[in-house]
C-alpha cells in the first residue's frame, strides 16, 4: 500500500474516506480528495486503487491543443457512459465507479468482457474503462452505435498501489495482449496535425460519436478532451427528468460547447441542427409531462441484465442509498431471460413530480 | 403618508431602505420588502409610492384561472417591457421603477406620453405602466410590434400614500378621460370563456405578443399572467451576453412554460418551433463569440432618446452605480437628433468576456 495510516486516518477524521460494504468486503472509499489522494480511490484488503483523474475539456481545439500540449499526444475515442477501475483483490474480480463504489452491476458482468486470466498472469493490474450503452444503470444518454445491452471500452491500465498510468506504448502492447476490448486509437499527433483531428471531429459527429480524449506521450501525460456538438445535444436531450436537480452552468457550459464547435468546424448553425437543439430540450420534457398526466409521475425507466440475481438486488439497495433524497428509485421487475437477469427499475426525481403536480393543479410561480 | 416613522427607522437600520439621490430629489427607496412595505416603494417629500406587487404566473391555463380566481377577472395584454409608476411630487413628474429608483430615462421622456395636466386634475395619482421598444435602457427584448424608440401602456392607477390600486371599472373610466394609452384590455371574463382566452393566446403567440395578465375584479384583486411560447423563446434569444450571471432556473422555467403552452393549445412542438427554439440560444451566443473575436469583447450594445442631453448623462450614472461588479456600462455616443439626444451606450458583463478569453485561448474547463 503506498497510502500510509496517518493519511488514511486524517481522511477518516475530515469525513472524505469512509467504510463502505459490497458484500462481504469491507473497503474505504474517499468520497472527496484530500491532499494529494484523488476522490474514488479505494483502499480494501490493503491495497490501493487511485482514483481516476478528472480530465480538463479544451472549447476551441487548435488553441487548446497547443496550448496543453508540448509534445506529441495520443488520440483516443471518447464514449459516453461511465467510468470503471477495474482489478483483482483477494480473489475476486470488481469494478469499481468513478466515486469509488464497488458497482454490483460492473462487478456482475466484467466476465463478460474480461478474460479473468488476465489477473493470473497481471495480478496487480488495473484496468479503467468506460461502460456504455442503452442497458446500462447509470447514464440515460448512449452512443448510437450500440443497439442493446453495454459494451466495455477499456483506456487505461494503472497498477494497484500506485497512482500513475502505465505508459502508452506499453498500455497498447498489454491491451492486444491479453485481448482487452479498447476505445478505438485514432494515432500519435502533434499540433500540426490539426486539420487531420478536426477532419475526424467532423465525421464523428455526423455518426454521433461523442468526441476524443488526448494524452501527452510524456511522462507526465497531461490528458484534454474536446466533444463534439452532437454530444451537447445528447447531453441536453437525456436531461428531462432531472432538469430542476442541474447546476446553473448545465445549459450554459453546453450551449458554449456547441456555439464553439460550430465556429471551429467553420459551419454555420444550420436549421437543422436549431432544430436538434430545440427537440432536445422540447422532446423529452413533454414527454415527461405526458407521462405525469398518464401514471401521475414522471420517471425514467432503466433496465440492465446480470448474471446473478443477486447482484440486481445489491444494485437497487446501492442506487437507493446513493440517490438518497434526491431520487426515488422503484423496481419495476426483475425476470430470468437466458443466462441472464433483466432488472427494470424507475428513477424518479421528486422535485420535477412535485413542481409539475403544482403547476397542472394551477399553482402559481413566482419569478 | 401612510407610513410612520418606526417603519421608516426599521428599514433604514435594516439596511432595507435607502436613501438615494436623483439630481435635487433625495428619496427613501425600499430595496427589499420590509414587513408589509413592498420592495420598491418610494418615500419622497413625506408622500409615499407604493411598490407594484409581483404577479403570480401560471403554466397551465385554465386549470390556472379556475384555482386562482372565484369571480371574473379582467385580462389585459402582458406588454414586454420594464414597470414604472409615474406621479408628481413637489411640481415635478417622475418615474420610479420596479426596484424604487427615480428613472432618468422615463422621467425624461414622460411629457411625450402622458399630458402633464393629468396632475392638475388629479395630483395624487400615480399611474403604472410598461415601457417598451427596442430603445430603451433595460431590456434587450421588445415587443416586434413596436419598431423604433419605446411606447408607454398604461396598466394601474393607485395614489400616492395608498397601497391599493383604483378599482378596474373606476380605472378604464379615468384612462378613458384623461387619454392615457393603455395596454390592451380583452375584456371581462369568467373560467367559462378559456376558449376564448386560450384563441386569444393563440393568436398573440402568432403575433409575436407576450401574453396576458388577468385581474380579479373584485376588492382583493388577486392578479396572475400568463405567457406565449413566442415570449419563452424571445427571453432565451436575448441572454447571451449575460448567460453566466443567469440563475439556474432561468432556462429550466422557460423551457417548462413553452412546453405548457404547447400542452394547452394541444400542438404538437412543430420542426419550426424546434429550430427556433435552437436558434434562439445560438443566435446570440454565435453573435457574442464573433463580437469578441473582432472587438476583443462581446457586448450589448443599447440606444435611446432623451429631451435632455443631461438626462442622458444622469442615465449613465444610474445604469454604472446599479450594475457594479456585474456589468460595465461605456458610453460609445450622445448627439442631437432633431429634438432629442440620442445615447449609445454599451454593456459588457465581465464574466463572458473573462470566459470566452480564457477558452478562445486554450485554457481548460473542468465539469
Amino acid at each position: 500500500m503506498n497510502l500510509g495510516e496517518p493519511q488514511l486516518q486524517e481522511a477518516i477524521a475530515k469525513r472524505k474516506a469512509i467504510w463502505t460494504d459490497f458484500a462481504d468486503i469491507r473497503y474505504l472509499r474517499f468520497s472527496d480528495q484530500c491532499r494529494d489522494v484523488l476522490r474514488g480511490t479505494v483502499v480494501v484488503d490493503d491495497r490501493v486503487i487511485h482514483g481516476y483523474p478528472r480530465i480538463g475539456r479544451i472549447l476551441a481545439l487548435g488553441r487548446g491543443l497547443s496550448e496543453q500540449f508540448s509534445a506529441p499526444f495520443w488520440a483516443e475515442e471518447k464514449v459516453d457512459g461511465y467510468n470503471v477501475r477495474i482489478c483483482r483483490i483477494g480473489g475476486r474480480t470488481i469494478a469499481i465507479t468513478r466515486g469509488g463504489y464497488i458497482c454490483p452491476f460492473t462487478t456482475d458482468r466484467i466476465v463478460d468482457f474480461i478474460d479473468s486470466s488476465v489477473f493470473d498472469k497481471d495480478p496487480d493490474l488495473v484496468i479503467c474503462a468506460e461502460v456504455a450503452g442503452p442497458d446500462n444503470p447509470y447514464v440515460e444518454s448512449c452512443p448510437q452505435f450500440i443497439d442493446s445491452d453495454i459494451e466495455l471500452f477499456v483506456f487505461d491500465l494503472m497498477y494497484l498501489d500506485r497512482s500513475g498510468f502505465i505508459p502508452h506504448a506499453d498500455k497498447y502492447r498489454c491491451i492486444e495482449s491479453y485481448e482487452l476490448p479498447a476505445v478505438r486509437c485514432l494515432g500519435r499527433f502533434t499540433t500540426a496535425d490539426l486539420g487531420k483531428i478536426r477532419e475526424t471531429l467532423r465525421r464523428f459527429n455526423e455518426e454521433g460519436r461523442e468526441g476524443l480524449v488526448f494524452k501527452e506521450d510524456t511522462p507526465e501525460r497531461r490528458c484534454t478532451k474536446y466533444v463534439t456538438s452532437n454530444s451537447s445535444i445528447a447531453d441536453i436531450r437525456s436531461t428531462a427528468e432531472n432538469i430542476l436537480e442541474l447546476p446553473p452552468e448545465y445549459f450554459t457550459s453546453r450551449i458554449l460547447r456547441l456555439a464553439l464547435f460550430l465556429r471551429e468546424q467553420g459551419l454555420e448553425h444550420s436549421a437543422g441542427l436549431d432544430r436538434q437543439l430545440g427537440a432536445a430540450f422540447l422532446d423529452g420534457l413533454l414527454a415527461a409531462i405526458a407521462q405525469y398526466e398518464q401514471d401521475g409521475k414522471a420517471h425514467h425507466r432503466f433496465r440492465c441484465r446480470f448474471r446473478q440475481r443477486d447482484s440486481a438486488l445489491a444494485l437497487l439497495a446501492h442506487l437507493s442509498d446513493v440517490a438518497r433524497h434526491k431520487a426515488r428509485i422503484t423496481r419495476r421487475d426483475l425476470r430470468q431471460d437466458g443466462e441472464h437477469w433483466v432488472l427494470e427499475y424507475d428513477r424518479t426525481y421528486p422535485s420535477l413530480n412535485t413542481l409539475l403536480g403544482n403547476l397542472l393543479k394551477g399553482g402559481q410561480m413566482y419569478d
